[in-house]
């Protein structure tokens, strides 16, 4: 049996966790982010909790077939990453770096297109090839697998569904700076936004008005509680949920969609809400898609790195 | 060298191509695509014909490669096709079929898919391995080219990008029985509908109210011809195109869109005017793609078709 490393780099933490070549997580562990310096000690840091690692356990290196890594960034097909803001990096080959510092070899992806592959091999859509995953949280993210490899796009921004355009007449501006982002409806912000302006354009009656802090939970809470307004803002959201994957899925044709992220916790309500509008705005040739929810919950960006180095 | 053939399969007619695999076209024929009896002679039909040119040229069989195909209609990347309507076929696989007929290798594909192929190789996407292209002729098709391969999804239905939504208000119906479709808009059919609608809701003056058949040209004329309310039509054209384009960029992220079809024949104007509004909704991590228009013509489906079998 061989062995392997997933690695997904947050601006936060960095997960790390040990595999063998079948797919199973043998450990799993965290270290901090540096962002000081522009990020300079992160690749540094990541090598020495491996290399570590590796010492402590008596692992024969000539087990490892080596390191993936996703990135919160673009990542060009070559390994080379493009500004990642959160961490303070420019431009480089990181597949280059990390593997002078490792003497093992490394693959690397963004981390949205990297949980999607996770979620396709060993979660929510494992077994198929086609995959679109759509992660619902403070943004909204997004992976597309298109036989079993996931799309990166010429400049690394392949599957940024969640920049897609749902609504031109928008008024209020994306943290991107477009207005009328799917991000703006179907992420747990957009969620409260939507609620919000539910709560302020009637006098209906609704147990969110006596809430302070509105979170996306209290409105799904509230549609399961049978709050006449909170289904009316759900059923708002499922629409704009359902046309927004239609969409994507009248492009790719994939044989699942994955939705994960806080939103996702909503459960089989938010598979159910978004399915009936997404069957009235897909097209018919595209329209035989099973519905998901993600079940790797934060292990998918782990697992999708080390699949892409078990892949090259 | 080596030889092969390229075959684009219409519902009227079958146009078939003869290559070397430097990509030069020799020769093209087309023979009359027969659609009675469920269609069951089209193929012993291109085999008979692609037979009879390979005895009339004494080509030598050792040095031909085998032949691409096109279909009108989903196909699998197992190559099998799945309810060609307009040619009356059901489901089998085309590329075991046509391959008994013809004693070699064949490769089969959907129609737009494979002229998107042929357009990415030799026309106007030529060197890019990244493309999106749309025709926009009386529908719009589409077909997504990624890392030098045509996005054929799971169902055949990759590329659909005409079927996607781009306004959930629209009452009228699609040809596809789905309301608000993109092809309601950017299709010839579509400008004429865009112009016809202005035309009813103003009284402004305008030289296209004197035209009883109004063409797609007819409005692109007008607007050449600085005609204010073509051009305010134009606009709207432009928006929609601009729209559904970024939005199907945010997913793939291309290095070229290439546009085809009868409303591409407006040329510049057409592309220039829908880049405008693409910038305006694309996400700024894929904005960097190059418009183009389709060079190919009608020669589009054989080269792509061909490119398919070079690639086997």
């Amino acid at each position: 049996m061989k062995y392997g490393f997933g690695v997904d780099l947050g601006g936060t933490t960095v997960k790390i966790a040990y595999f063998d070549t079948d797919g199973n997580m043998l450990d799993k562990w965290e270290i901090p982010t540096n962002t000081t310096n522009n990020g300079e000690n992160i690749l540094p840091d990541i090598a020495a909790s491996i290399q570590s690692y590796i010492s402590a356990n008596n692992i024969d290196r000539n087990t490892l077939i080596g390191i993936g890594i996703g990135v919160p960034g673009p990542v060009s097909t070559r390994g080379v990453v493009n500004k990642c803001i959160n961490l303070g990096w420019g431009v480089f080959n990181i597949e280059v770096e990390l593997s002078k510092l490792t003497g093992m070899p490394v693959q690397a992806g963004n981390d949205a297109n990297v949980a999607a592959l996770g979620e396709s091999w060993k979660g929510g859509g494992q077994g198929c090839e086609n995959v679109v995953m759509a992660t619902l949280g403070t943004g909204v993210g997004g992976g597309i697998i298109i036989e079993g490899k996931a799309l990166a796009g010429v400049h690394g921004a392949g599957g940024e569904i969640g920049h897609m355009v749902l609504n031109r007449d928008e008024t209020d501006t994306c943290g991107c700076g477009k207005r009328g982002c799917v991000e703006q409806y179907c992420s747990a912000t957009g969620v409260v936004r939507i609620a919000k302006q539910f709560l302020a354009k009637s006098d209906a009656p609704s147990c969110l008005r006596s809430m302070e802090n509105l979170t996306c939970k209290d409105v799904f809470d509230a549609g399961n509680a049978k709050d006449a307004l909170a289904l009316e803002i759900l059923e708002q959201v499922y629409a704009y949920l359902g046309e927004f994957l239609a969409n994507v899925c009248n492009v790719i044709n994939p044989e699942v969609v994955v939705l994960g992220g806080g939103v996702s916790k909503a459960g089989q309500c938010l598979l159910d809400g978004a399915k009936k509008y997404f069957d009235q705005y897909v097209f018919h040739a595209a329209k035989d898609v099973r519905f998901a929810l993600a079940t790797l919950g934060n292990d998918a960006g782990a697992y999708g790195a080390f699949k892409l180095i078990l892949d090259n």
